[in-house]
């Protein structure tokens, strides 16, 4: 079956990690679509959940504030929900490997948690699981398709992988209704940009913002694609509109593809600061990847998902933004 | 470097999982080779562990009854050893699916905990890690090599993949000298057949030795490969003796597969019992991966590792210490 966006109007649907970047974002397309929405969040340290990212809906959302490893509160909230949206967990690579058991809690025990609780609750729920390019580890071939071997490098990596099985085995299993998005880098209002532990874009925006230098590791010359996050979220819409999508997973992506250096240029342009190139630290080194562009069209094949974001566009909203509301994304 | 047998002599040798099945047959052979063993066994119910395992060497080595799952517990049992044999785990496919967050905690977690451990107090240590052929799902090809696409259609073989990933990220992160096998089936003496959730082999074997009838599910036509534990102890032995094992991961199997069928008419024969065929149950059904017989050359190739026993052979001693223990093995 295909249903159209409509589908969403008086559906219950829920938003795990729905105060986060992502998560927020979708949150107010899901209210403006006229879904029945609930946000769950463990508002943690480090993990990018913000009041403020909700503002504009703050009325019209409920929200529980639990954290996904507790399987009996979970349980309470996935029960009677049309549709859930599993975004939240533990992204940053660096953490992770500083902090693998709790990585191993937020990724790993929440997913399964999740599955869990729907084949016992809800089994009819439609699942979509963001997960992360990171479990292809270094690119042997590009653009990377979504049977390229996984070799994670970090162990983020790893239990995102390890929750990607579990979303695949309880669709194989039990007929959970359930598909793994596989991220590349994703930007746009929103992105957490208090601390440096979510990657690069967030850095170098923070860089921008402040009036200092953007700092580039080693030469910039990395290749990376990069979605705008509005076209992340329409592919999250997209994904549960599709009955084929289910047992499967997919990677996003982007048409045109830019080394850092250019990304980081964009923004140089954008907001007159400069930028370095610095050497590359030795414990970021280590979980490098080198370059990487996913192959999204087995996705936009099913789906017709087509990112729609130019990179520049998306930069100049992405800082207004940030301009804007400076006080809720940067504190002292 | 490669190192001979005598390498272990004067060691300290560390086996987690060491009152199990093979753990405690591989105790047994690293007493016999000199080395100063120690093993760490949380002695949960249904995992394996059996005190009456160890008869022959109680008083030759030091035993710990500690979880894995707790971290300060592990880290004083992993400081300077030379050698870790990580055996620990569930390895129920039933019950990763019943009680999957079991599975994840004694797979997961104490795999985490285990090489964290030795990232921060024993990084030198030399790491064997077993995991099983369960990761690559329903095979593809014949015979499968340690590339063939990983596939898990289990818990269990998804939190198994996860612990292999994350002895290879260590590796390949911190040096940790380890390597990962994935064994295929295995029997001989000290096999659990207490209980039937460790697979058909012991639940055959219960069978024979109550004087009933073998029940096969299907068929019996599919075909697998099978080790003798002392073919499986020699490869644990020789793994952590050639260097360009570590970061790695092999296949263990056999020269001769055979179909279940045939396996348990040789235990029919040996026993005088007869077998039956009988429908496969669902839930067990969904976990069947069909045929499997792995390639080991790569791991024979470096280490000259090559399995001994002939199945009837093997066999009949199974049988001849089970009946000589069978009161260990098997109470009301």
């Amino acid at each position: 079956m295909v249903y159209d966006e409509s589908w969403y109007s008086g559906r219950s649907v829920l938003i795990t990690g729905g105060l986060g970047f992502i998560g927020s974002s979708l949150a107010i397309r899901m209210v403006a679509l006229g879904a029945k929405v609930t946000l769950l969040d463990a508002m943690l340290k480090e993990c990018g959940g913000n009041w403020k990212n909700i503002e504009p809906i703050r009325e019209q959302v409920r929200i529980f504030q639990d954290d996904m490893r507790n399987f009996q509160a979970l349980s309470l909230v996935v029960k009677e929900q049309d549709a859930i949206f599993h975004l939240a967990g533990q992204v940053s690579h660096g953490n992770s490997m500083r902090e693998p058991l709790t990585d191993l809690g937020l990724n790993c025990v929440s997913t399964m948690n999740l599955v869990e609780a729907c084949r016992i609750h809800n089994p009819k729920a439609r699942i979509v699981f963001t997960s992360t390019r990171q479990v292809y580890g270094v690119p042997q071939k590009l653009p990377v398709k979504e049977n390229h071997p996984v070799l994670p490098i970090d162990v983020n990596g790893i239990n995102k992988l390890a929750a990607e099985y579990y979303h695949l085995l309880y669709h194989r299993t039990y007929n959970l209704k359930s598909t793994v998005l596989r991220l590349t880098n994703t930007y746009g209002p929103r992105l957490q940009i208090q601390n440096d532990r979510q990657g690069f874009i967030g850095v170098f925006l923070k860089q921008c913002l402040s009036g200092r230098e953007i700092d580039i590791f080693g030469d910039g010359m990395q290749v990376r694609d990069f979605n705008y996050v509005d076209d992340v979220v329409q592919a999250l819409v997209l994904s549960l509109l599709h009955d084929q999508c289910f047992g499967h997973i997919f990677n996003l992506g982007s048409r045109d593809r830019y080394t850092l250096l250019h990304f980081a240029q964009t923004l140089a342009t954008l907001t007159d600061v400069t930028y370095k190139l610095i050497p590359f630290p030795v414990d970021k080194k280590l979980i490098d990847i080198g370059n990487y562009y996913g192959d999204y069209s087995a996705f936009s094949d099913i789906t017709g998902w087509q990112p729609q974001m130019d990179l520049h566009e998306g930069l100049a909203k992405t800082l207004a933004y940030f301009q804007a509301h400076r006080i809720n994304y940067l504190t002292a």
